[in-house]
């Protein structure tokens, strides 16, 4: 049993694998991750435990954790199980270095672009020889309606909403087309060109935001809302 | 002679129209506004003036003002020179009625889509009769950079920069991708989707970001960078 920690830029998640299956997941906060932890150990009889952080965590906690469980931090560091070309492994985001490690897991000789849909959008590229190259960054789908409001004098913040037609006509209507439709042109214009050079490319969609753009994609493409975790549990299993 | 007063999210603008031309332009502080006011009315003997604010601008400047030129404040009440189908005009940003104004007055009898690449990227669509019906808001491409850094822990702010390749192989080059392509992407998706129902459509790009953009677009387009200040011009001789 594996118990996967996954320190997000606006959230927590907390998981537990079985031989690969995931038998368990939730999102927590900050304050109780030593407690959960406790309980989920208690609970499923877990070994051994993979962190990863792009967000803030104390150092005191992972001292608490390193107490209780056989437990791995992913960072620059960490084995990992494929190539890395990218130019600057130690800025790297270890969200990324996860996704990754699950393209190589789970399509292994494939080409795979892994889009996370999360607080960022994140494009990585890995080829069928399980070389990762590198890939693109934006602002996630929250992001772009929080910075219309946080840097404007009058637009709203609004939640996010699909709207299935071209012109907006009114100031709400115009901002949910510009984001949402806007990061939808934005995904499907990379997945064209990573295909013009890749005929046969895997494209997989992950991250918060799958559900509300897996459909509205003209491209086909996997979603899969626990890649990320399911990353982490093969590092964690390649470092065993 | 007339004079334009543009003040935007991120800085002012300042220029003069002699019958319908451009003769100067220049951007100025919030703090000196009304000194260059009185420096242009005396070297261009200026009779009439507008001023149009997205931004922030104290009522006592505005008085100071109306004291010293014939000035039309652009208002949801001003007369424009457009039919405006949108549902919330009293919402509807006074930038962009300026573009709206500056696509009728010179596209007119044309299916007009404006992209205002500044503080925020608008769509706005005309059509051939002068109807105005709306488009989108989306984050501009500065605030995309600044988002990114605002709004995560670890990504750096970057200044803007187009990099002409697919696969960001650094942070940097990822973000510069992100941000940049994204928007590309973005914008001519969404020219091709208003090309789809318009297939005779005119496509005026603006703002800040032209130069970054103009040349970069697969869709042709007309850059003009003095869209909105024809606009606003527009309107006063409209309001004369």
């Amino acid at each position: 049993m594996n118990l996967i920690i996954d320190v997000g830029n606006t959230r927590i998640k907390i998981a537990v694998f079985k031989k690969g299956k995931l038998i368990h997941s939730e999102s927590i906060t900050k304050e109780n991750i030593v407690i959960k932890v406790v309980e989920l150990i208690n609970k499923f009889e877990c070994r051994n435990a993979i962190i990863s952080s792009v967000g803030n965590i104390k150092k005191t906690q992972i001292s608490k954790l390193h107490a209780i469980i056989n437990l791995i931090e992913l960072t620059s560091e960490t084995k990992i199980p494929f190539i890395n070309k990218y130019s600057t492994p130690k800025t790297l985001g270890m969200d990324r270095v996860a996704l990754v490690s699950a393209a190589v897991k789970l399509y292994s000789n494939k080409n795979v672009l892994v889009i996370d849909a999360g607080t960022c959008i994140t494009y990585d590229y890995i080829n069928m020889n399980s070389c990762y190259f590198g890939g693109a960054i934006s602002p996630g789908i929250q992001m772009r309606y929080k910075s219309l409001n946080k840097f404007t004098k009058n637009l709203p913040l609004l939640e996010p909403k699909y709207t299935n037609q071209l012109i907006g006509q009114s100031t709400d209507s115009c901002i949910h087309l510009g984001v949402v439709k806007g990061t939808i042109n934005e995904i499907d214009s990379f997945i064209n060109q990573y295909r013009k050079k890749n005929k046969d490319l895997t494209v997989v969609l992950t991250g918060g935001d799958t559900k509300l753009l897996a459909n509205r994609l003209k491209n086909s493409i996997f979603a899969n809302p626990i890649f990320l975790l399911e990353g982490l549990n093969a590092i964690l299993t390649y470092n065993l």
